[in-house]
Order: C-alpha cells, then sequence, then structure tokens
C-alpha cells in the first residue's frame, strides 16, 4: 500500500507558461521543498543563452515544475486505465519533477571538460543520502528505486517512461514552450492542449489520436526551428566556447601545479576526478560566475582574460568553417601561434547538430521511439509515414560549423601580420 | 556640436516585453557593451521575489534595455519641438539605459543596512574611472554630467527629466509590463502603444492628451494591483526579511571581533562605512549568494541558520500584527527570549506601503510631479481632477503590517511553552 | 429522476477566448443545434459596436457558448456540496447557454421603439413549441420551466441564479473578455482562471474567497473600463441614434399610411404591437440589413437618408450637450427646423450612464446583489468595505450626454445660416 | 505631381491583430468611407468557416485594412530607394486597401456557380462610376488605371505588384494572422515583425535578407497548417456543398419556368449571366441570407430542404472518398436515386486541393514567383534550395477528397435500403 497524504487545500504556483502549477499531494510539495530540488533556482535553464536572449534568465527549477505539471495533465486522461493506479500516478508526478535534479551549472559544458554525467548524479541524489531521499521513501522504501529507473528509462512500465523520455515527451514540450516564452521567440508556440487532449495510453507507450497530427506536426516544426534559432545560435555558443575554455584552463593550471591567487576549492574535487555528491551539490551558478569574477585577477593572462570576456561579455566573433578545410586551418593556427595568441584557447571549431525527429533504427546508438499516430479504426501508424512534413526532416542529421576568434585581438594586429590577413580574407568571403 | 556616430547597420535585441529593442547609434552600442552595464545582468530586477514568483529570475540588464527602448519610442514624436535636438535625443537615451546602473545585489534591503544610495554609485559610476564615462565623455566632455544631472532630477530641462522620473515615467512602464510578463500576473498590463500615441511634450513635462485618459487610469491601477500582489507579497517580503537579518548579524559579528570561517573580504569595506567604486561594483547576486552558502558552515549558529533559510528557502512565517499593539508585542519578545530564539532576528515586524498616484503638495519631503491632461482647448488639468478612479486612490497611502517568526521552531516547543501558546493564539485569530 | 446521456465521445469547439469549449452532455448538445440557438449567429454581440471596432463582428452565439463554459468550470467545484445534484448541473448549464436565446437583432434599440423586452421571448423560446423545449422536456417535464424561472431570477436556489444574474456572474465575465478580444482592447482582460478558483458556494449565492479580492477588484475595473471605452463609445451610440430614428421613421411611416415600396411584412406585427413567437424568430441582423438596404430606395427622404447613413457608414457627429441647457436646446430645434431638417430625426440627445458596482439598497427599483468576500474566519464582508477601489466607484452613477446631428447637412448651409453659427460655435467650445 | 493631402491628424483603427491601423493621407481615410468599401463589412472573410469555428466572424473589411497597414509599415522601408516615390507609395497603399474590394458574399462558391470573377468587379470599382474611382480621380487622371493593373499584375513595376501579389505578401501575411486569431487556432502565427525587418526591395520583387530564412520557413509553415486546419476543413466545406446546391437549385428552378412564393429580384441578373456593377454591388451576406431563409418556406421541396439546412446548421455528413471509386460511385448514385433523394443535391464529392509554396516553373499555368534570400554577399537564392524543410513540401499539391451526404435521411431509410446499407457499410471502413 502506497503512503500518499493529500494537502489540506490544493497548493499553487504562478506560472507564465502554464497559467497555475497545482499540487494537491503533499509528496510532490515536500519533494519540492528539499535542498536539492531548490537548489535548480541557481542553475540557468539555457546556460548561456542569456548572454545572446537576455530574457532567457530562467532556471532549471521552473522548468522542472512546469514538466510536472504537463504529466499532472496527461495522466489525468489515464484513470481507469488497466493497471493504472494510486502508485503509478505518484510514481510519473515524481520523475517528472525530479528528471533534471542532478544537473549542474552550464551542464552541458561542465560535463564535457570534467568527464561527469548528470544523469548519475541524478541517480545519486534519489538514492542516497538527501532530503529529497528521504521524502521519497516516506512513500514506500522501493519508491526511490523506480524513480531512478523511471528517469534511466529502465523502469518496466514503458508507459510511464515515455511521459518524460520519448519524442513528444512533457520535458520537450515544456522546456519549447518555455524557452520561447522567456527569450520572446515566437517559434516555439505550439498547441499543447490539443496534443494533451489526443494522448492515450497504448501499450508501452504514449500514442496520438491521428486527428491530432497537424497538431505534432506544429510541434516538431517548432523544436526544429527552437534549436536552430535559439539553442545553437551563434553567440550563445561563442559564450559557450569561453567557458570551456576557461574550464580547460584552469584544470591545466591545476594539473601544472601553478599557485592560484584565489583558491580553488570549489573545485578541486572535480580537477582529480573523484567528485562527491556533497561537493557536486554545493556547486551551482553563482558559485561559478564568483570564481570567474575572482579570476579575472589572476597572473595567468589566459585564465584572466577568459573570465574577463566571459563576465563582461566580450565574446568572440565566429565565421563559418567547414573542418574539412585542413590546410587553412593548420595555416591558421600557425599564425596565430606565431602572434603568441594561443590556438589551443583562441582558435576554436564548434559545431552544432541535430536530428528533429526520427524513427525507429534498430541497432543504433540511441534507439529512438517514433511517434504513434492511432487511426480511428484502431491502426497505430508511425508518424512520418503519415506526415510529409515531418517525413522530409526526419532522420536528417543537419550540421552546423563555426569558428571563434578574438576579433580584438586581431584588429589589432599590424596590417602585415599573417593572422589578421587570413582572417579578413576568410570574413570577406563569407567563412568556407 | 555633438559627436553621434550611426551603427552601420541597425541592432537589435529580442525582448519579450517590447518585442525588438532597436539601437542605432554607436553611442547606445558601446555603453550596453561596457562592463558596468553588463554586471546588471548579475542583479535581479525584483530581489527575493523569485522566491514566491519563481519566474521572476529577470534582470536589471533587461529593465534597462526596455526603459532605453520606451524612452526612444516616445521621443520619436518630438522632432521638430522647439530646442529639441540631436543632443536632447542622445541624453534622453543615455539616461534611460543608465538611470539604474547604481543598483547593488538586493538593492533595497542591502542599502538600508549599509546605509547606501544605489543613486551615488550611479553617480559615480557616470562622472568617475569606468568604461561608462569614457564612452559618454567621447559625445562631448560635459555629457556625462548633463546625464548625472538628468538622473538626479537636476537638469534644467525639465521635459527630459520627466521622461524617467515622474509618475508616468518610461522606467514605471517597462518595470510593470515587464515584472507582469515575467511573474506571469495579468495585473500590470496596460495599452503602452496607446499610452505612446497620446504623450506630447508641453514646456517642462510631458503631458497626456484627455482622450488617452481611460488608458492612464488602467496603468495607475495596474501600479496599485502589481504593488499588492507583487512587489509587497508577504512571501518575497518573508525572504527579504531573512536577507536584512542576515546581512545585520554578519555586520554585528564583524564588529564584534567574531572570526569567520569564510573571510568575508567583499564586505569589509560595507562594514566599516568606507566603500569605494571598485569594491561596490564587484558585488552582484551571484556574490552574495556564495557567501551565503559558505556562511552555512559557520559556527555561528544564528548566521548558519539564517543562510540555509534563504539558500533553501526555509522561510518565516507571517501573520498580520498592528504595531500598535504594543502588549503583545513586548509578550512575544520575552517568550522568545525565554526559549532561547533571538527575537532580534526571529520575530520581525514588516511594513509596506504605497501611494499610487499623488498630485503636488507643496513643501512635502518628495514632491511629486502629477500627471496633467492636455483637453483639446488647449487647457491642462491635473489627472485627480477628471478620474473619479484616480481621485479614489489619489494621495491615499496605504500600509500593511506583517509579523515574521519561524514556524519550524515554534511547533519543536512544548505545549506549555508561552512563546507557543500565545502564537497559535494569535494564529488562530488570523493576526492582530 | 433525471433523464441525462452522455455523449460517446467529447465534443469541443475551438474557442479564441476560452481556448477550447467541452460538451460532454447529449442535452447541451442537442441544444446548441436547435434552430432557435442557431439564430444567435445571426445577431452581433454588440449591435452597432462594429462600426467604431471592426473586429468586434462576433455573434451571440459565440458569447452564449462562453457562458456555458465559464459556468461549467465554476460548478466543476460544487460537486459534494449538500443539495448540489445532476439535476442542478444540468439546470445550470442549459440556463448559462440560453440566457440569451431570446435576443433579437440590435436588441436595445429594437425593444426600446418597439416596447419589447427580449426577456419574454427567452421565457417564450423555453416554454414555447419550438426545438429548444422539445429538447429540455426530455429530461424532466418541469426541467423548461425551472430553466425559464433561473432566467427569470425567481428560481429557488439562488446559488443556480447567481451564476448568470450576479454582479460576478458568468454573463459578465464572458462578455468582458469577448468583447475585449475581438475589438481588440486590452482593458477587458482580468484574471479568471483566478476568479474561478477563488469562488465558493454559500448558501444562496457564489462568495469569494477574500484572498482573491485583487482578482476582483481587477474585473470591477476592467468593466468599468469597457463600459467608458468600448460600449459607451460615441461613434457607436451615433450608429445606434441612427439605427432608432430609421425604426421610429418607418413605424411612422406605417402608421400613416405610407405606401412602402418594399413591403415591410417582416416588420407588420411590431408596428401593430401583437408580435407573435414566430414572426419574432424569423427576424435576425441580415433581415434588417436586407431591409435598410432596400429602404434606401424609398421615396421618403428621411427613410431613405437614414437608411443610406446606417449602410455606408455616414454617421451623426457629435459634442457633449448638456441636457440643462433647455435654451440653446430649444435655439437650435427651431434653427434646424428652419432649414427644413426634422429636428425630430436629425438632432438627437443620446445619454448614456453606467454604475459599475453596487452594494445593497433596500427598496430601490433593482435590489443588486452585492459581492462578498470570504475571510479565512468564516466571516462575510461585502467588498466595497475592503477594497477602496471598488468603495471609491460602487453606486456612482456617471452619466454622459452628446448631441448628435448630421455635420455634412450643415456644412452645405449657408454661412448665414443660424443654424450652421449654432453648431459651428458650440463645437469650437467643445460643446456645453 | 500627385495630389496628396494629408490629414491634420493621424487617425488609427483598434485592430486586434496589429493593434492599430494608422491612416496619414486623406486618400486612404476617403477610400475606406466610400460605400463600395464600407460594403465588405457585410462579407466574411471565410464565408462558410463560421460555422466551423465560430470566432470566424470578421469580414473582408477588416482584412481589408489590415493588408493596407502592413504594406504601410513594408514601404515605410523604401524611402530613399531609387525610383521609389510619393506616387508609388500612394499607388501601393490604395492597391492594398482595394485589392479585395470586387468580392461578393461567400465569393468562391457564388462565382462558381454563376461563372464570375471577382477581380473583373475590382476592375470595374476601380474605373467604372463609383465612390472609389471617384477619390481616387482627384489624385490624378491616371490613378485608378493604375491602381487596376496593379492588382491585376499587369502594372510595370513589379515590386509594387509584389507587394499584394506574391507568395509571401501582405495579403496572405494578414489573412493568416487575422484567420488565426478571429478562429483561436494557433497554427497561423508568425513572426511578421521579423520578416517586415528582413524585406528589402530588389529590382522587380521585395527579397528576404537571409538572417531571416527560418522566419519565412514558419511562415511557409503557418499557411501550410492553416489550409488543412481551417479552410479546407470538412465540416465548413459540407456547409460550402450545400451552399453551391441551394444556388444550383435555384438557377435550375428559375430556369425552368418555376414560380417562387419569394420573387428572386437581387438575383434575376445572375440566373440570366447580364450582371451589372449596380445589382453586384447591392449583394452582399445579409441579402444572401435573408433569401435563404425566406426559401424555407417555398414549395420546392429540395431548395426549401436544403436553406434549412444551411439556415439552422443541419450539415451533410462526409467521408474520404476516393473519385477513382467509379463503381462504388455509381452503385451509391443508383442506390439514392432508388429512395427518392436526388443525388444530384444529396450526394456531392469534393475536392480541395493546396500547393504550399512552388519555385517557378516557366510555361505552366500560373507562373509562380519564387520567394528569394538575399545573401550577405548579394546573391539571391531562391528559398527551397536553402530550406530543406520548405523543399520538402515545395511544389507537392496535396488533394483531399470528401464525399458529403445527408446522415438524417440516411438513417431514417429502412435496414433493407440498399443506399443505407453501402453508406454505413462505407462509414465503417472509415470511407474509401
Amino acid at each position: 500500500m502506497v503512503n500518499n497524504t493529500k494537502l489540506h487545500e490544493e497548493k499553487v504556483f504562478k506560472d507564465p507558461v502554464h497559467r497555475y502549477i497545482h499540487v494537491r499531494d503533499s509528496l510532490i510539495w515536500d519533494l519540492i521543498g528539499t535542498k536539492e530540488f531548490q537548489r535548480l533556482r541557481r542553475i540557468r535553464q539555457l546556460g548561456t543563452t542569456y548572454l545572446t536572449f537576455h530574457g532567457a534568465e530562467h532556471s532549471r527549477f521552473s522548468h522542472s515544475l512546469g514538466v510536472y505539471e504537463i504529466v499532472r495533465r496527461i495522466i489525468g486522461n489515464f484513470e481507469g486505465f488497466p493497471g493504472w493506479n494510486e502508485e503509478e500516478r505518484l510514481l510519473s508526478l515524481s520523475a517528472a519533477l525530479l528528471h533534471d535534479v542532478g544537473h549542474g551549472p552550464f551542464s552541458h559544458t561542465f560535463e564535457k571538460v570534467f568527464h561527469l554525467d548528470h544523469e548519475d548524479f541524478t541517480r545519486q541524489i534519489i538514492l542516497g543520502d538527501t532530503e529529497v531521499n528521504a521524502v521519497l521513501s516516506k512513500v514506500k522504501s522501493d519508491f526511490p528505486q523506480k524513480i531512478s529507473d523511471i528517469i534511466a528509462k529502465t523502469y518496466e512500465n514503458k508507459l510511464i517512461v515515455s511521459l518524460i523520455s520519448s519524442q513528444i515527451d512533457a520535458d520537450r514540450m515544456d522546456y519549447l514552450l518555455r524557452d520561447a516564452y522567456f527569450t520572446g521567440v515566437s517559434y516555439g508556440q505550439f498547441d499543447i492542449e490539443r496534443i494533451l487532449r489526443v494522448m492515450r495510453p497504448w501499450e508501452e507507450q504514449v500514442v496520438i489520436k491521428s486527428s491530432g497530427m497537424h497538431a505534432v506536426e506544429d510541434y516538431i516544426m517548432s523544436r526544429y526551428q527552437m534549436y536552430w534559432q535559439v539553442y545553437f545560435h551563434p553567440v550563445s555558443r561563442s559564450a559557450e566556447v569561453i567557458l570551456r575554455k576557461i574550464l580547460h584552463r584552469v584544470k591545466f593550471l591545476a594539473e601544472s601545479g601553478y599557485s592560484f591567487k584565489k583558491k580553488t576549492d570549489a573545485f578541486n574535487s572535480f580537477f582529480y576526478g573523484n567528485v562527491g555528491l556533497r561537493e557536486y551539490l554545493k556547486l551551482d551558478e553563482s558559485i561559478m560566475l564568483y570564481y570567474f569574477q575572482a579570476w579575472q585577477e589572476e597572473p595567468d593572462p589566459i585564465l584572466s582574460d577568459l573570465c574577463n570576456r566571459f563576465i563582461n561579455r566580450k565574446l568572440f566573433k565566429y565565421m563559418e568553417f567547414n573542418p574539412m578545410n585542413v590546410k587553412e586551418w593548420l595555416a591558421l593556427h600557425e599564425a596565430f601561434e606565431n602572434e603568441g595568441i594561443d590556438p589551443d584557447y583562441y582558435l576554436v571549431l564548434d559545431s552544432s547538430s541535430d536530428l528533429p525527429y526520427d524513427f525507429y533504427r534498430p541497432g543504433e546508438e540511441e534507439e529512438r521511439i517514433p511517434i504513434y499516430l492511432l487511426k480511428p479504426n484502431g491502426e497505430r501508424r508511425e508518424l512520418s509515414r503519415e506526415s510529409e512534413v515531418v517525413e522530409a526532416i526526419s532522420g536528417k542529421k543537419r550540421t552546423d560549423h563555426k569558428l571563434y576568434f578574438p576579433m580584438d585581438l586581431i584588429e589589432d594586429l599590424s596590417s602585415t601580420s599573417t593572422a589578421k590577413q587570413l582572417i579578413v580574407d576568410l570574413l570577406k568571403r563569407g567563412g568556407i
């Protein structure tokens, strides 16, 4: 028997995207109150994007509430469905709320540099010695493990897994709407109310009544647009490049025995690869910004310069650059070195790519569960077979390569400098 | 002759409130790029409000751009107005952009505790040795001083002053719309496009064509609603109370010679009242949050507890409490002391009050410039004489008093505790 | 036992105001399908307002669906409330849907000229030999009578009455939001979702939890603004004046034995005061416009001119005119007569007045049920005692008087004409 | 020299889609006031769509204002462009306003049945003896002819033609946004402000700066979605089928010498193919609805039944039906005839098809001007070569076939009826 207590009176959060977020279960209320969940307030949803779209200052806290609310609305229709019970409901809501709880500051960059995976930390927060675990354990002793399994996609009831991990899940629906709202772009809009109305549980998955196909097309297109207009915006990527190089530099300096004016206590366990949950949870974006600001005054000129660039938004300029142009790349590399501009930090090729939708390709690295339409006659059809718009972009990975460099330093070079001549020439051609 | 350079191509910022913010002058572009202006990205527009309305994570950076954009739209109608020239235009735009540049982290609380005034720092940033000053000085040598005068309201052309400091200025219009957008409440909405259409320069002030009276009424009501629904929300004030008490405690400890585990370098000049501009500019909300997080581990139980409350949002509970109830206040104070709960930090009376609109009352502390309506016959009439809605709330200061205390500690007391009995009894009566 | 059948699958209408309107009961679906209800598609919600706000072309059909939807959402919270059962639910929904079913074309004007009352026709449609009555009777034999009583406010369960007839009912909430949406003005917006959340059934009335007071204030102010900005807009009233005069003229001509080129079949029963339900139901705004267009070619110059003005939007001009200025009125009247411009049709004083909110004043003509706030301690307080904004406008009737006249005809007069001189002089003074 | 007078003060119309529509030229103000333009108030923008989406009651009047406003905003950027002068500006604005002025009631159906073309009437209104022509002629004697040429796409300056007739013109942009707004669907939204910012005059066409490609993609997708979600909605088409059959029937009856109880004066010239402009202008949707209502009482059972269906929205049911299924079609036809249900009126195959975007295919019936992107290096590239989303739908005509029939009559047949059996069987299979 699951231990569930209802709140005396429903609580609501005012939310600009979903209007209100409704909480009726003590479990959910208590989870929101834990310090591990509150910590998400100090981690931005979109990393460095606020340096391009100044409205994008929203946190993972609000996104997590949003995902919870969408799941709450979806499963409102599941009552009475065979095998669906109170425990499944609480599992779905909790997993939705906690699916991102392990994210750290500037997650993607940080994880890449330090070879970490936020999903590990999500698992540790749910299963370890935390306030979150204490709240979950009160429901039932195996409740935390089940939540962890759902987020890891290994839980046996794939229907619940699909609510937060599929090509049309609550996670994606919330972030598209939310990121569109806070950046102010119109592309992320789609008719979520209609999509929620046509979602049906069907064996191990949520399927979409075929009458809702156009709403799903619109959702797929929104996602496609948001990737290219917002998530891969070259200016945000410029800030990300600098962030990455700061972390690389600081790690390199630490490993080289450089003596920091400002001690790197908060980062030491990351440098040496023995990160505990406690250290991880202490890190958030305010801590990172504190250090970046302090490191502006380090004697190391590269660390100091990069931190100054990040804090004061003196970003790198960029141009198209196809990595196949090896000769040009080597020439630039050498020219930068000759000018004393370390190309390891100041000449950066960055690539982004996205697969807007894909059908199932067995045996591939990440087997994507396709979206199925449910026809009036009960037949199930994979989306791209019904929609020619989706078919057109289905399985097509698009990649964008950009070269980043400090234009201000280049401009200061003498006009006979090879580095300057190469860059100016490439810019005139619009990159290569 | 004013030195103005136009950008080769107009730059735009995507803004959720005004759709786009348009920049055509190099001066404005360069000001936005200064590090003093970029620093506003690290200071939230609404202080602790994000702990109540999770969407309210927007910064003073975006508000400052918004005020600039509104002024830009207003003065688009001023061309050809006698005495209006290119210099007035640049002065208006720059002053709009910079009017809040001196704000520090959690401004209101911080200033109160350390007896500072952000307007002093605004002046220092504009006139001192800063990137902002360097950019402004390039226009004309006395340009920085004029900007400073406009913000200080001492500038001779009161028309320009009124654009950013009056009862219907660009500052208020932007923050109402912006705060409504990011919190998600609908109250702050009003028809700014209509108001901008009916604004007319008239001697030393912007006046409103009387056909736009209802739009102005709606704006005044929006302001009234936002104050009581958002700005004075008792939960945000609870966080503010805790913040205030943290700063009080840390100042007290420093003055008492307490030895901090975590050195208070960033704050020392504030404790000792000799704050320089450099120190001030280094402080932002990420620095504050860094310290609050570190201070959770201080041996001093009060500092550690208060920081834990702020970081993990374990706020104080509140009730109505009229400060005239001196006897009850003293009884509570004593009962808290008897339980070892220091009332100086854990029993806090907080009052908020607002004057939604006022006409001119000569000789008063702050002489407010009233809003004038311009009638078709050329006559000017003060708003509250024409609008009975505005008249109804005109000059009426409303005050709200609340008592804050840590309910969690009270609940842990034995049922015979006087403190507990007093609190429980007052709560039953809904406060006094 | 009430006969209720659920639809096999929920039906929805896409609605711009409430997003979707949900229908689950066969009864409601069948009522919407009746010809008496479909007829509301041919009657505009805002009469002549579309001649001022071109978006305001929406019909009473969409408003009626909206009122139904709001009531549906309100009573979703009433289940389990003592005395509330399936029959009350169906009664509330049906009464909401049908409350305006008796409206005729350009209702207010039409009723005034022909001394009719749309509420009589609502009753006849519900109780008479109609498709609506047939559908209602299938539920239970006394069901139509109960619906009629609810709309007439004589039904014993005043709680149901108050849902569609009170100072904060579903009717008003829908029309404010809808009229704001279709005109495009922002004034009518308020947070209906919040108001619905704080509505509670309380004995014979719906009351509002006091935590929702500001949302109600905002609603009252929206109503106030909509009245003066939209409903009483002087240009719409100009069209209404002409409409009224057309009907007066055609009635006068009919009574005088004038021989119409275009027979007035559709109107005859109205002229002679023996209107049957069948004739009434045949009239709608397309019929009216058909006749107005045809009457442009009548030999009677006044009828023909007025119809031309209405069809082609050649409206009367207006100015402020206080009816106390009897002398000026008589002078104008005489001057118009002297010029052969019949003042009975071409010099029209029109007054509008509104009472935005009122508390209960026993013994008055229309005893208004006030809005009550429900305090946490269970006490009920009348709104204007708690809200100073509402108090300010409470019980204050505001009246606006305007004088309408055909400026085009006046302009054609010789400059020595007294009529022209009087009008020009008054216009210079901005009216009197 | 062009005769242009500016209004003493700018006039505005409140518009829900563009917020305000601004008029500064007397010419435009006077055109709006003509009776031919005012007549557009009595013709719905979306024909029978209001019977599916109840909000879609907006008129061609508001759409025409919207197209004008968009063109006004686009050409705000054209000043100073070589060859662009005051006359081109007035031509563009007038053509935008008047491009639809020749539309009649339920245009598409009406034109098909009576072999008319609204563009003929547009030309006649502009060149003939009308108020519109009188206003236009005051500018310059050849001004009306130029306007007519622009709308007919034969005007020499193709840049002006492209503003209102291309694959991304002001007409399409307004109707997508407007129809989305009034129906309440979200699909029609796209970022028009961004598109207007990236439009550039380029020789004979407006081109799009390539940085705006994604906004254009979004616009193309909106159009695609609106066609299938709104414009081709099968329920609206059901009403259109009935409307078409009414007109066919009435024409047939007139030609057969049937004696109408209600004389068909307004239609006679249409029956006999000698339609003059005066007769045409008298027809509007209120006149049509007047007749449909009257014809419900005609003795002819088909006319009376069809009118009853249209007025009271008793529409035909539909199913998928591929016209290749000739055998089934003939069987149904015969079965209907056997039951005395005239298949010419009660068994209707209706097909809709759309081409969302196409590049230039020389020699084809309608040579479509493609959308060009302007690259930073000055190169012009056709949209579908740059955008894979657009490429995917480019030139692909999609067709939808539906069979319409009166389900109510079929249900009344005995269960042994072949017609009933055929229909029921097809419905079970979801159509063929």
